[in-house]
């Protein structure tokens, strides 16, 4: 039997606050090549870390009733080629995209496996703009947020995956957009690159309520607030929402270190909602699975057309995906962090 | 000119916690009797007191930009008979509902009045089941919980003159319906008078963590809650909420003194919405204004029929209204509470 060398992160202890390295371990196994009916081989291209990922290695239920089981591969979203083949639209080759976990191999049924078009954009995008941050961002503003033209949109995590892209899509609805995002660097981004009408930068912050202040000094009020963030930002924002205003609760990145397992404490605001009538609602990438050909046909044509900025920051090496993950809290990054391999 | 003395409890003072006597002054006035065209002159016999007062009198904006005016006379609900008329569909003996404030007697045109039948029912529920607070339960549940048979529906405030209603709907809506209230006199009531599932005292509790215990293992998990009280009960059921659940916000009684000024510190649950995709809505009596014609034409055939408990907590006299309203705030009563003239 031929075999391949398969390397693994595996998720070996939980994480009490920022997840890292000393959480994983890295190990290899002989992967055979023998392929069965249906069966692909691949070998990874680029491997993705999202925030999703230190949600479920939270102690108490979350989306999943159960947390990431430890001593397993680390699951992710993965663009790999073709190295092998026993079905006809797949070719040696081939770029595909898949939940492959963080492993250089993979053998699998071609059934979990998208083919990806590299004469749209690059294969990457499959795990940014074209892929599960995208449907997020394309359904959570349009589904959840509803936005009109004319109306104050507010993003928390603007520089982000899932915020760069809901702040351009916004735009595009012809709403007046504004980015919060950590630091100078990444405002400057927002307002030069993004073309959002104004960005805050939160760390210039102590306080929610100045931040909340040059919020609503910018805008007058808020219409639609999408929060990737959750804590003082969205302190600073709900007092200020307008009336009929939709909240997005996308992700609450400040809450993941710790605090969803012992919740932190911060202002009670459901009176907010009461006084305008507003509304909450969470939503996860994978309630719009089903309508992912959906948001490719619409997402796709601007993408090719050069009318969306998707920033990637790639990190080089199989060895860094750890530490990649950690930056997702700790980093610096714009756009969607990827690892190449 | 003929006049009539007009008593009238005028608001002069803000709270800052539980508001009663010492934020009213009773004063009189010599009110003309002479109707111009369109005219009635009225005499109250049941005066409204309501949480909403409460919120009312907050120093920041709340569902009004402004606070209530001091030194007016306290706005309310109030069932009227007609003394004088200048119209030929209100006659001298029939009664009236109107927001005529706190006062004994009134000089109004007819379009701010709701001639009522007393054959339905007694016209103290215009200002309970067949008012305010009968379109509040009504609308708020159904379109804001859109309830399913089956499902679990969990009720705050259950006692109340919102909440006894809103269960009982819930219940005729074929789900299981768990009513909380304070004390184990209300429990009782829910549990026999309402037939609720099941009754939670949350004065039992000194932790939302044990509440929370409780109502899980009666229930199992939340599908609707119609929280009227906020505060450590919605600490306690938010994060027992099922998938795709939906929460009204249509009260936040425990935050009315003094906490809408200067916002109590809560467990953050924010994550709790994402995870399960759930949606919080705030709705007010007013957005339903409307469609009171609908609520009646639905609930009144109940009440005429004796299908609905609609309990009145009626206090005797026009010099009770403040000590009323702190009642509201501190007391023991059931369903809606009134002062009889």
């Amino acid at each position: 039997m031929t075999t391949i060398k398969n390397q693994q992160w595996i998720y070996i202890r939980h994480p009490d606050a920022i997840v890292g390295p000393e959480h994983y371990e890295l190990r290899s196994e002989a992967l055979s090549t023998s392929l069965s009916a249906g069966e692909v081989l691949v070998e990874a291209q680029y491997i993705s870390v999202d925030p999703y990922m230190r949600i479920n290695q939270s102690l108490k239920p979350t989306y999943n009733e159960l947390p990431h089981a430890l001593n397993t591969v680390q699951t992710a979203g993965v663009v790999a080629r073709v190295l092998a083949s026993s079905v006809p639209h797949l070719a040696v080759g081939d770029s595909v995209e898949g939940m492959l976990g963080w492993q250089t191999h993979a053998r699998v049924h071609h059934s979990v496996l998208r083919k990806l078009d590299p004469s749209i954009a690059p294969v990457s995008t499959a795990l940014g703009v074209l892929g599960m941050p995208g449907r997020t961002a394309w359904f959570g503003l349009t589904e959840s947020g509803r936005p009109h033209a004319g109306e104050v949109v507010v993003v928390s995590g603007a520089a982000g995956a899932v915020g760069s892209l809901v702040a351009q899509f916004a735009k595009r609805h012809g709403c007046k957009v504004l980015g919060i995002a950590g630091g100078k660097a990444k405002c400057t981004w927002l307002n030069e690159s993004l073309g959002l009408d104004w960005a805050v930068d939160y760390k210039a912050h102590s306080t929610a309520e100045t931040l909340a202040a040059e919020i609503k000094a910018l805008t007058g009020g808020v219409d639609v607030y999408f929060d990737n963030v959750g804590g003082m930002v969205s302190d600073a924002v709900i007092p200020l929402i307008n009336r009929r205003a939709r909240i997005v609760i996308c992700g609450s990145i400040s809450q993941y270190s710790g605090a969803l397992d012992q919740a932190e404490m911060g202002p009670r605001f459901l009176h907010h909602m009461l006084y305008q009538r507003a509304t909450i609602q969470g939503m996860l990438a994978r309630d719009y699975l089903h309508r992912m050909d959906e948001m490719l046909a619409i997402v796709a044509p601007m993408v090719k057309a050069g009318e969306i900025v998707f920033e990637e920051s790639i990190v080089e090496g199989f060895n860094q995906l750890p530490v990649a993950l950690n930056n997702l809290f700790t980093g610096e990054h714009r756009g969607k962090l990827l690892v190449k391999i």
